[in-house]
């Protein structure tokens, strides 16, 4: 069983320990914050889980087999690093680093020690996202046409990251998960109206074989929206997160296009068939996530979230980043 | 009273002379199309009207003041330029020309001749429109930060022109009407997946004093969506144009952002106050601006869906195009 | 070929017009109404039509096969009576009569004379409740537990009946088309609050075997609602009529309850899964309707809309009224 | 300070011990339940409170002053009467008691014993109902016509009471909290599918002055529904309880009706303006509750909902299930 040093206490660290706690409360073996209400908080909830506001304690604990890193993202190259230098296999908060050359150096020093690297990447086990991608790899889908997020609410606003940073993660994960194949540009436009940083963003990414993927991240939207739109040749989706049931609606519906020889006009023809909205599994993602960690590491498999995984995403968010600065301007991976 | 001659009894066309005949039967006293077939249906809708499939008939007629021009945009041009140099006035359908030199042509044309072009921006006489319009002017919304517009559906696809060109000039003549400024630079990006057009596409517009609009038009899209968000420093927005009733929502909501002296972070506010939701006038918009129209030439006031407004779309439209090709590279109008 | 004389060119009379014209124009033979302007109106829109004030005309002319009675409830007697002793089939409005009497004296004059009568219960003919009635002959709803129907709006207030009068009789005919056997018992409750009529109005319809039927109309809501739940052992289903598309939604949901032997507490599972919206067709029912009417006259096959129909649908309407002047007295049927 | 004893920690139990806790932790002493694993879970959550199976060690104990009763109907009326015996007030799950005469004995010992109690209607202390009845309060809505709700959803089945007991209760407490008055009669109908006990129940009620409440309780439907309308003379609201945002939307809209002299037919005249969605306030509604207590025992003021209250409740139930019995028999309070 894998032991866990949880750094980072503070609005998602919770979420870890918890889950950790409900899989088995032994794999819980001591939390690490710098701030001393958050770790009284902590103590209140995990009376019998050690608590320190000194990082370098859990990265050195011979009883800790993984450090969980659940901090701001500037410090996670340090944090992860120091950890794998230790023997520590690494559970990380997304996205994964601030560059793409340190999520490169933390990758090859976790092979040359022979650790397994985990991003952060939750959404990629709700219920939702498994469903969408079961519909892509069983064909229902047909080849993709496109991927269209609009991803926006009422803040709230981080200090440090601009909003791509804060919210596209989610939606480049998911992206990279189900499209399977390495961008080829990156097209960024936003803009700021508050403390300097874009607040409103629009990305758009090129894949191989006209696969398209937009996204539209917004701070100052006056209501909550998480809602996907998922174009493919054979049936499309709209996945709205927001919704309590019938999140996932597939509807048979599409278009034909037809070149007759010697016929100058195509012919265009429209399906419009039932839609069908498939049970999702209410399960916990966290939990999935970090059960599947531990099965990961016990067996030294790779997951499918791994640095590699956290690098794709970081790459895009780099180029989306230098993009934005030059209005627009293609970015290439 | 202005009399019109009517040329492109198609899709569009019909509406245009519903609308005159209601407001005056006299007004309508051709209607010419290429297709028997649409002049069978208007002889028989209007059986004391004159139809003909010659529309050099329509722009030489002493009994006609106006010609309405309502075909594809590849002929506006010609016909424009024939009816204001036979001293008609000009009605035509948006968008106004295929090029930005075309239209700014036929504007010289007009005010050499003292005539007036009105460009069919229908959406500008909306109930909806015209009481977004009056939330910016009497300062209710504060001022502006973005406007994000989604305007996505299966099909109709066209032949000769992408999706922009089809969808984007109704969210390009609302934004050009309620900013009132001119744009800094237009960055597209898109994909075509069945004909060789571009069938998804998206589209940034820079504005003065960081002001951005959004556009994101879909032929593939498996649901109907008509949505704009707003966003001001005092209120923000949401039209739904598809809702039959509560079309606008106001938000009370907000962010406030102050940086006290000698501290470090930003303090950040939320506000999240009412909502409200103007009655929204019914009126339908084509009879108002036909009227409008016959009201300016009457006056010889020139209307604010002017030649200029029209080449102000042409110029964002083509300058779209050159990005989309360019891929997301930004064009400066 | 049947040739049609209408009664009534009011609010609803012209679309009976429009449909008959559509499938053939010679369908249309003449229209009556006591208006002037109504028949001007006519005259406009069928100017090969005959008009007249005298209705008399119609019932007694040799070239007309059929009457449709487009007219205000309490005058269908009269003008069918006539119209059957004439030999004319009968095309009538909902609700079919004042009052059971009338209608069983009706039925057994037609079936004397050897004629037609259908009752315009329109919606048995839209694509969506002819989509229902498939889920329910085909087994998959299941045994029936209850229709639950909530038909609101804001007005319009009719002055010589009550809102029961007015909303009930659509639901009434598809709750007899759906369930097929005779109400057992009629509760109402309601009141009214401006004109003396009730306004608000609740009305619960037993069926044999436990079926139960709910309807609540309302001329006094703020917002307008279409919308009907009908519950079955094996399925449910959500039919918004509103919607533009997904109609009905089709819901695997239910609860088992098990009573094992020994077992002091009934064991109760409930079962969620997918849901599935199935594409409802689009054509117009008044033109399905007319068809067949057209159908059954030539074949003199009775409908299943036929005058036993709009009698069972009166005498739920009678039960109705005198329970609500009893404060839900069950009235039996 | 108010120091509670709990009886019953099932599912609702947790919910005040929490509430109870955050506002004051020694506000509780001790906790009583059958089950010894709901008594574990408390232990693990409240490792300084007393737990124990025998509720009589609570009733008795000197350190209590106020018991909380949170177990089925059928235990209230001899846990609070022997709380009342020994000095306690009470704070008690609704509905009050199993029948009328029940609530009027504890009310009349409470009086006697100079003791608090309060039913637990916790609907009346969230934002949305109090916000409700301060638009009927400050004349908003004006006079009111009717209370129109539906509260349905998928199970959850109880084995001893049918679904007006399970699910009217919270609109009855609303109902009686709005109108004030008390009801003069009672009609109710429904049916049951399953287990005996009517799963599907309809509950209209006559408030003197044409006002009228109608209540929609069903165990079997596809989908939650949590909506009211209400309507006034002067304007009309939808409460959406599912909403997360926008629960409340009040409309500009209703219907004048003048009767001209010598003129027949009323003029009927429809207001359609704005729509409005007050804020709603997002406290806790059992947090707010229990304050109230403390504050009610204190200062030995009669909270508004008191026993008196929970009685009116019991009369409508008592009489909605002799009405549901007699097939929709009115039944006079």
């Amino acid at each position: 069983m894998v032991r866990f040093g949880i750094i980072g206490y503070g609005y998602w660290g919770p979420n870890i320990v918890r889950n950790l706690n409900a899989i088995n409360p032994e794999k819980v073996v001591a939390i690490c914050d710098k701030s001393e209400q958050n770790l009284a908080r902590a103590k209140r909830a995990y009376p019998n889980v050690y608590i320190t506001t000194d990082a370098s304690e859990l990265l050195t604990d011979p009883n800790i087999d993984a450090i969980a890193i659940i901090t701001p993202v500037w410090t996670h190259f340090d944090l992860a690093q120091s950890a794998l230098q230790n023997g520590k296999h690494v559970f990380v908060e997304k996205p994964f680093t601030s560059t793409a050359a340190q999520a490169e150096e933390l990758i090859e020093l976790a092979e040359r020690k022979n650790l397994t690297i985990m991003v952060d990447h939750t959404f990629l086990f709700t219920g939702a996202v498994r469903k969408i991608r079961q519909l892509v790899d069983d064909g229902t889908l047909g080849k993709l046409y496109y991927y269209d997020s609009m991803r926006v609410n009422l803040g709230l606003f981080q200090h440090d990251v601009n909003v791509l940073w804060d919210l596209a993660p989610h939606d480049l994960s998911i992206v990279d998960y189900l499209i399977g194949s390495e961008a080829e540009a990156v097209v960024a436009t936003g803009a700021g109206h508050l403390n300097g940083h874009a607040d409103v963003a629009y990305m758009t990414i090129y894949y191989p074989g006209n696969v398209i993927a937009h996204l539209n991240v917004n701070w100052l939207s006056p209501v909550k929206v998480r809602t996907t739109l998922i174009g493919g040749e054979k049936k499309m989706l709209v996945w709205n997160d927001l919704e309590a049931d019938e999140k996932i609606k597939v509807y048979d519906r599409g278009v034909d296009i037809t070149n007759r020889e010697g016929v100058y006009e195509a012919l265009v023809s429209y399906r419009s068939g039932d839609m069908w909205s498939p049970k999702v599994e209410a399960t916990e993602a966290l939990k999935l996530e970090l059960s599947y960690f531990n099965d990961c590491v016990e067996s030294g498999q790779s997951p499918f979230n791994d640095g590699q995984s956290g690098l794709r995403v970081v790459k895009m968010l780099e180029a989306a980043e230098t993009s934005l600065k030059r209005k627009g301007e293609a970015v290439f991976a």
